[in-house]
C-alpha cells in the first residue's frame, strides 16, 4: 500500500506518519511506501521496509501533483492548509492552498483513473456558523462565518460531487477544535486553547483571548490520528450520500479547561493564565459550535475523548 | 441606476428585462442603464428613455467581465448557468459556468471596489438532497446529489464569503422548480414539469418520465421575477449570516400536476400525456426536496403562489 501525506511537517502529519510507520499496515494491508509532502522537507521516519519519499513541494503550483498521482496512491491524507486567522488575513492565499488544491487533487485523481484512491481531507468545525441549533446534527448547514470555514466547506462540496461521480473515494473529517496541541502558538485562531494549557503547564505565561464562558467542541491529537487512520477502513459503500462529517469531540468551556489547569497543575499553573480580551478572535471561535449529536460518526465507529482530564493527562504522560 | 443581467437571452433573463424596462425603476432608483449579456445578443427591449446595452460574450473566458464590472453597476443579476443535466453529462462545463464564472464575477467585484453593488445570484432546489428532512427549514444541510446543485452550493459559499469581507453585497435565491416553463423541453432534469402541462395544453405530445406520486417544489415564471426584482430591495443589513436561501414555492405532486391538467384542458389535452419512465431523470429530481418551512425568505418579504390552478391559469392568460 501507497500512502501519500500532504501537510507532512504539520504536527498533525507527523503524527500520522509515526503512527503508520509504526503499524506498518492501513486498513488490513502493509504499508510498503510513504510519499511526504510539505512546504519545508517532512522529517524522514525511521522506517525499515517501508519506501520513504519526502518532498518540499508547492503544491499550489499547477501540476505540482501530478507526478506523486501518476504513482496510483492507495490512500491520500490531504492534511495541508492555511489555518483560520490566517486565512481570513488573506483571503487568495486561503482560496489557493485550501480550496484550489483540493480541486487540483481531484481533478488529478480524476485524470490518473484514481477512482478507487480514498482520498481523505481534514475540515473542520470551522465549517459551521450563523444561526445555529443549539445541538448540531448531520443536517446542520455549514454557515461559515470565516473564509477558512467557506474554503473547506466549498472542498467539502467538491469531494462529495467527484466522489459520487465514481472519479475519486472521497472522505472528509470536519475535526473538533485540537487539544492539546504541541509547540507554540500559531495563527489559528483556536491556537489559545491549547496554549493556556500548555503554556502554564510548562511553567510558561499564556494569553486567554476569550471569556471563559465560550465553550468548545475538542479533540486531542491521538484521537484525531486515530480517526484519521479509521478514515481509511470506512468503505465508501457505507458513506451515503454525503462525503463529510462532524467527529465527535467532547464540549468544554474556556471555564472548566481552567479548572482542569489547576487540578492538573496547580495554583502555580493559574498564575501563568492572562486574561486580554481579543474581538478579533472571539468573534471567529465564538460563531463555532461546541454540541453534536454525531451520530454518523459514531456509526461509523470513530470515537471521542471520555473527558477532558484524559485529554491533559495524555499530554503530560506524552511529554514525560 | 445601472443593471447588469447574466443569461438575459434566457427565459427568466427576458422577462426580468421586460419586468424592469416596463417598471423604468429598481430598489426606489430611476433605471438608466441596463447591461444584457448572453452567449447569443440578447433581444433588446424598446426602452426609450433607459440606454440599453445588449452584447454576446463567453463570460467563462477569463477577463470577460472586466469592461462591464469598470462601470460599476448597482446590480447585477447572474442568472447565466448549465442546467442540471447538461451539468451532469459535461463536469468541465459545469464546473466552467457554475462555478468558475461566479468566482470572476465576485473577484472582479472585490478588484473593482464594488462593495455595495447588489449580486443576485440564481440557485437551486437541486442544491439539496441527501438524507433529508420531512420538511426543511434555513439550516438544513445542502448535500447536492448532482453537479449541478454541487457547484451552485460552492457558488453560496463563495458569495456570502465575499459578502462577509463586505467585497460585494451579495444575496442567493434558491429556485423551485419553475413552471410552466415557455418554449420547448431542455436539459433541465425538471423540464418534464413543464411539458407535461405545456404540450397538452397546446394540443402537443408530452413524456412524464417520472412516477405521479413524486412531489415537487415549484414557482410560475412571474413569481419568480418578482423575487428577483424583490431581492434588490431587500437590504445587506437585515440578510443575517447566511446570504442564500430558499424562496417558497408550493408543494405539489405529479398526480396533481396531471389533475390540473383535465381541469383546465379537459380529458383530450390528459390523452397527450405519454408516460416513459426514465432513471436518470428520476434519480435526480427525486432526489430534490419539496416541503420547506421558508421562514427567512417570508419574513424578507418574498412571496410564493396561492394554488397550483393559479399558475397554469397564468400560463393561459399570459398565451391568449
Amino acid at each position: 500500500m501507497h500512502i501519500v501525506i500532504t501537510g507532512a511537517a504539520g504536527f498533525l502529519g507527523q503524527r500520522l506518519v509515526d503512527r503508520l510507520v509504526s503499524a506498518r499496515e492501513l486498513a488490513g494491508q502493509t504499508l510498503s511506501r510513504l510519499t511526504l509532502i510539505d512546504q519545508v522537507e517532512p522529517n524522514r521516519p525511521v522506517s525499515g521496509g517501508i519506501t520513504v519519499h519526502s518532498q518540499a513541494l508547492d503544491i499550489s503550483q499547477p501540476g505540482a501533483l501530478d507526478e506523486v498521482l501518476a504513482e496510483r496512491p492507495d490512500v491520500i491524507y490531504h492534511l495541508a492548509a492555511i489555518v483560520s486567522s490566517a486565512a481570513e488575513e488573506d483571503l487568495d492565499l486561503g482560496m489557493r492552498v485550501n480550496f484550489d488544491v483540493t480541486r487540483a487533487l481531484v481533478e488529478g485523481c480524476r485524470r490518473h483513473g484514481l477512482s478507487g484512491t480514498r482520498l481523505v481531507m481534514a475540515s473542520s468545525v470551522a465549517a459551521y456558523g450563523g444561526n445555529l441549533p443549539e445541538i448540531l446534527d448531520d443536517m446542520t448547514a455549514l454557515h461559515p462565518q470565516n473564509s477558512y470555514g467557506a474554503q473547506k466547506a466549498m472542498s467539502e462540496l467538491l469531494i462529495n460531487d467527484y466522489s459520487r461521480r465514481g472519479l475519486v473515494d472521497g472522505l472528509v473529517l470536519r475535526l473538533p477544535t485540537i487539544v492539546i496541541r504541541p509547540g507554540r502558538p500559531n495563527a489559528a485562531a483556536s491556537s489559545f486553547a491549547s496554549s493556556i494549557l500548555r503554556e502554564p503547564l510548562n511553567g510558561e505565561d499564556a494569553v486567554c483571548p476569550v471569556d471563559t464562558s465560550l465553550n468548545l467542541f475538542v479533540m486531542s491529537p491521538a484521537t484525531v490520528v486515530d480517526a484519521l487512520v479509521h478514515g481509511a477502513n470506512v468503505s465508501g459503500d457505507v458513506l451515503g450520500p454525503f462525503r463529510a462529517f462532524m467527529l465527535p469531540g467532547i464540549t468544554v468551556s474556556v471555564a472548566e479547561m481552567i479548572e482542569t489547569l489547576r487540578e492538573v497543575g496547580g495554583e502555580s499553573a493559574l498564575a501563568h493564565v492572562r486574561y486580554e480580551p481579543d474581538g478579533k478572535i472571539e468573534a471567529i471561535v465564538g460563531s463555532w459550535p461546541s454540541s453534536f449529536t454525531n451520530l454518523r460518526a459514531n456509526k461509523l465507529g470513530f470515537r471521542s475523548e471520555r473527558d477532558f482530564r484524559d485529554i491533559v493527562k495524555a499530554f503530560l504522560d506524552e511529554r514525560a
